[in-house]
């Protein structure tokens, strides 16, 4: 993940958990990240997209989980808002007249493949639940 | 692994395994990653330092690997060369007066080191000679 997109995800849903079933407005949740409310509503569509959130706009309105936070893992929140493999692969088009290059790219996407698999299955054994206890219980 | 620094070290790696034990320029990867020398002259460095290579200066110099390739795991290429966590982290400094947001950045600090651990621990079970025999095979 090139960006902070997951981490702010797993807050933002570990707020969630916190207040649910009420609705959450993105400036709060806004608030406790310290950022600007505009990324957070960024967010919030994306998670909606995925089906881990459900928004009502209006005044009273907000967003709240779809299901229980112990059933949303971190590894489903993962592949929701991860947009590059876990492992750049380099740009360039190597050399197709190398032995050693000009299947590279292919093999070195596989190994990305399985490298996002990975990721996604060590984070499938935290629920964002579980976040939320551990945060919680730090206070 | 926000850079595709881990790519361009397999690739390199690879390629010092087809051509083990004789020395290769980083002219001659260059060629095969089709990059700049510069790039991999950086890289080489890198891999030198964490003892997977040694490097030899002048003519007929180069790069040649410190061991058989079979010995060397993707998953120490990773350690060698990813300078970011997995996870990237948000910077702001959380609401310190949320319940929520007070300690989450330890706790994602914590599911970044998990997921670091996942990486380098399937990347473990892939080696060097392994991504060249894939590839040679693909020809």
């Amino acid at each position: 993940v090139a960006n902070s997109r997951f981490a702010l995800a797993v807050h933002a849903l570990a707020y969630l958990a916190h207040h649910d079933p009420k609705p959450t407005t993105s400036e709060a949740v806004a608030k406790s990240i310290n950022t600007n409310p505009v990324v957070v509503r960024r967010l919030f569509a994306q998670l909606n997209t995925a089906g881990l959130i459900a928004t009502q706009p209006g005044v009273g309105g907000g967003a709240t989980l779809t299901r229980s936070p112990k059933k949303i893992s971190l590894g489903s929140v993962y592949a929701a808002v991860s947009e590059t493999p876990a492992i750049a692969l380099h740009r360039n088009r190597t050399n197709q007249r190398c032995p050693v290059g000009k299947n590279m790219t292919g093999i070195l996407g596989d190994v990305s493949d399985t490298v996002d698999t990975a990721i996604e299955k060590s984070l499938s054994r935290t629920s964002v639940a579980d976040v939320l206890t551990k945060t919680l219980s730090k206070n």
